[in-house]
C-alpha cells in the first residue's frame, strides 16, 4: 500500500476562491487595519496594550501586535506561552490560576528562561503553591485577579484584593506585579472604584503596585474611562467577529475571519447544505440564535449544524439562490474558537494567499 | 534562549488523577464494553456494522471496532479517509458530496490505492464531477444518499433516488453501490417505507442495490426494524456521552469519556470556576441548559463556558463542596466534538494510563 500525498495545504499565490473547504481565511488588510486601529486607541490615551493571543495562537500575528506598539502578550495557558517564550516574546502574563506540580516545574522553568513572565492568583491557595515552587529559584511576579462583576475568577472585594497583595508580597519566591480584572462590559465605573480602593489601600501600606490590568475586546474603545489603569489586554479584535459587530465593536467589513465554505448540496427549493459545520464553527452563539452570517447571502439563515454540515434556511433570500458547488465566505459568530479548530490558518491578500501559519498554540493537552 | 520542554505528554502507568488539565480521558473498559454491545447487537440481527470514526479519529479504536466485527468504516472527510488508508482500512465510505477538482484528485489517488472506497451523492452535479474525475481511473462506488426525514443531505424521494441510481449506473467511471440514510431518531417506519421503495423501483429496473445503509447511534438499537437495510453506521456509541445516556441510548457509567478538570478558583460561596471551557468541552448543548455533568458533583450545575473556564453554580450541592485545586471528572454533553480539540487521547484502565493516542484524523485544513 502506499502511503497518501501529505495533507493538503494552501499555497503562497493561489486565489482563495480555488481553495477546498471548509477552510478558515484572514484577510491581511482587515488585519492590519484592525491591529493598527487598537494601537492607535490605546497610543492616543497612554495606554500600555497586551494583546491576548487566545484568538490567533499564531507567533507571528502576535509579533505584528508587538511591532505596532503592544508591550507584551497575554496567554491562558503554560503551553501557550511556552509556544511563544520559544518565538521569543519575553513580557508575557498568563492570566490563571495555576495549580498543580507539573504545571508549577513547567513554570520554573519557563521563569528562567524569559525576563518578564507573569501571572495572577485570587486565593491564598494558588499564592501558597506558587510560593513553595519558586522559593528556590528567581522569583515570579504575580498579580492579583479582581472580580470586578464579571462573574468569574477574581477576588471578591478591595480589601480581599489588598490582603491577597500583602500575601504575595511576604511570601518566598513571589514577587507582587499589581493588579487585573477581566469586567463586565460597559462598567468602567465599577472597575475604576474598584481598581482606585486597592490601589489606595496598598499605597497607604507602602505597597507599590506597578502594573494594573483591564481587559476585553467589548471593553476595549472604553479604556480610557478607567484612569487608574495602566493596560488593557483584548484578544478578539485581531480577527473580530459577527458577535463584536452587533456590539457595536467593530463594523461587519472590520471581521478578518471568514470560513470559506460550499454548498454540497440542495435538497430542497428553501434548503442549502454547506460543507461547514460544528467542527469548523464551533456551535458558540453568544447570543445570536443562528450559527453564522453567510457574506454572499445575509438573508439566508444557518439554522442548524451537525458536525460537518450547515444547514441553511434559503426561504428569505430575494433574487439568485446559491447551488451545489458554489463556495460562500462565513462570517462567525466567535471567531477565537474557530483557531482553535485548524492547525493551519491561511491568509490571503486582495483573495491571494500570502501565508500560511501553523497556529501553533493549540490542541496540546493542556 | 533556550527551548521548552517537548509538549506535555501523559505517561502509561501514570494515576489518571495526577495528570494536569484540562484533559480528555477514555476508560479502557467502559469503550471495551461499548464496542462489544453494539457488535453483539448487529451480529444477533445479522446486520453488518460500519462505525463512524467521527467521533474518535484515532486508527487504533477503529482497529479495535473492526477487531470485534465491523464490517468497515465511515469517514466524513477525505483527509480522515486518507489517515485510516494510511492505517490499513480498505473498506471505507465517505458519507460526504465530494466537490472540486482538488478533493476529486485526491479521491482517484484514494481509490487507486485502497479496494472499498465507496462515497455518497445526492445530486445530479455531484455524480456529473465524480464521473468526469474518475472517468479515466478504476471505477468509484457511489451511493445515493436519501433524506428519510432528518432534514439535512439527501434526495426528497424514493422516485429521485431511483433516478439518480439510474444516472450512477449509466455514468462513466462510477459504480452504483447502494442507498443510504442519516435518519431522525425514532422514524424506522419512514425509513424502512422509503428504502423499500426504492429497492422495488431498482429491482423493476434490474439495477442491483448491494448496500441499504442506515445510521446513527440514537436509531441504533432499533436498527433491526428496518429490514431493508445491510448495514447500520453509528460513531458516537463508542464513546458515548450525557445527550446519549439522557435519550436512553447508554448509561451515564457507559460513557468512556471524562474531561478531567481541576477547580482553580472558588471566589464566592456558591461559585466554583473549572479549567475546562469552551475549548475543551465546546458549547454544544444538545438540549441542555449546561455545559456537561461533574460525576463527582451531580447536583452542581456548568452554568457558563468562556474560552478556558467553566462556571459552575453550586447552590443546590449539599454536603462537602469542592475545593481549590481538587479535580473532577466532567461527563461532556457530545463527545464526538471534545475529540476534535486534542491533539491527544490520553486511555487508562482502573484509573490508570495505558496509551496515548494521537487524534491523527483531527484538524487537517479540510
Amino acid at each position: 500500500m502506499t502511503h497518501s500525498r501529505p495533507a493538503p495545504r494552501p499555497e503562497i499565490g493561489q486565489p482563495i476562491l480555488e481553495l477546498s473547504t471548509p477552510l478558515p481565511l484572514i484577510d491581511e488588510t482587515k488585519l492590519a487595519f484592525n491591529i493598527a486601529r487598537v494601537q492607535s486607541y490605546m497610543d492616543q490615551h497612554g495606554l500600555a496594550f497586551r494583546p491576548h493571543i487566545k484568538t490567533h495562537k499564531i507567533p507571528a500575528v502576535a509579533t505584528q501586535q508587538v511591532a505596532a506598539g503592544a508591550r507584551g502578550i497575554n496567554c491562558q495557558k503554560i503551553t501557550e506561552a511556552e509556544v511563544f517564550a520559544d518565538a521569543g516574546f519575553e513580557d508575557l502574563l498568563i492570566t490563571f490560576n495555576i495549580l498543580g506540580a507539573e504545571k508549577h516545574s513547567r513554570l520554573v522553568a519557563l521563569n528562567t528562561r524569559i525576563s518578564g513572565l507573569k501571572v495572577v492568583a485570587d486565593s491564598d491557595t494558588t499564592v501558597r503553591g506558587l510560593s513553595c515552587a519558586f522559593s528556590q529559584s528567581r522569583p515570579l511576579t504575580v498579580l492579583v485577579e479582581c472580580d470586578t462583576g464579571g462573574g468569574r475568577c477574581g477576588v471578591q472585594t478591595p480589601e480581599a484584593a489588598i490582603a491577597l497583595a500583602e500575601t504575595i508580597a511576604a511570601a518566598p519566591g513571589l514577587s507582587f506585579g499589581g493588579i487585573l480584572t477581566y469586567p463586565k462590559a460597559n462598567t468602567e465605573e465599577d472597575v475604576e472604584a474598584f481598581f482606585a480602593a486597592v490601589i489606595a489601600g496598598l499605597s497607604a501600606r507602602g505597597i507599590p503596585c506597578p502594573i494594573v490590568s483591564n481587559g476585553g475586546t467589548p471593553s476595549l474603545f472604553s479604556a480610557h474611562k478607567v484612569p487608574s489603569a495602566t493596560e488593557h489586554r483584548a484578544g478578539t479584535y485581531v480577527y473580530n467577529d459577527r458577535a463584536m459587530a452587533r456590539a457595536g465593536h467593530c463594523n461587519l467589513d472590520d471581521c478578518a475571519m471568514h470560513v470559506l465554505a460550499t454548498v454540497v448540496s440542495r435538497p430542497s427549493l428553501d434548503r442549502a447544505i454547506l460543507d461547514a459545520g460544528s467542527k469548523a464553527l464551533t456551535s458558540d452563539l453568544l447570543g445570536f440564535s443562528d450559527y453564522g452570517m453567510i457574506v454572499e447571502y445575509p438573508d439566508a439563515v444557518i439554522t442548524g449544524l451537525s458536525e460537518e454540515h450547515g444547514t441553511v434556511d434559503l426561504s428569505k433570500v430575494t433574487g439568485r439562490r446559491p447551488e451545489i458547488g458554489d463556495k460562500v465566505r462565513l462570517i462567525p459568530n466567535h471567531t477565537c474558537v474557530v483557531s482553535n479548530l485548524f492547525n493551519l490558518m491561511t491568509f490571503h491578500r486582495n483573495g491571494i494567499v500570502t501565508r500560511v501559519e501553523e497556529v501553533a498554540g493549540r490542541g496540546l493537552v493542556w
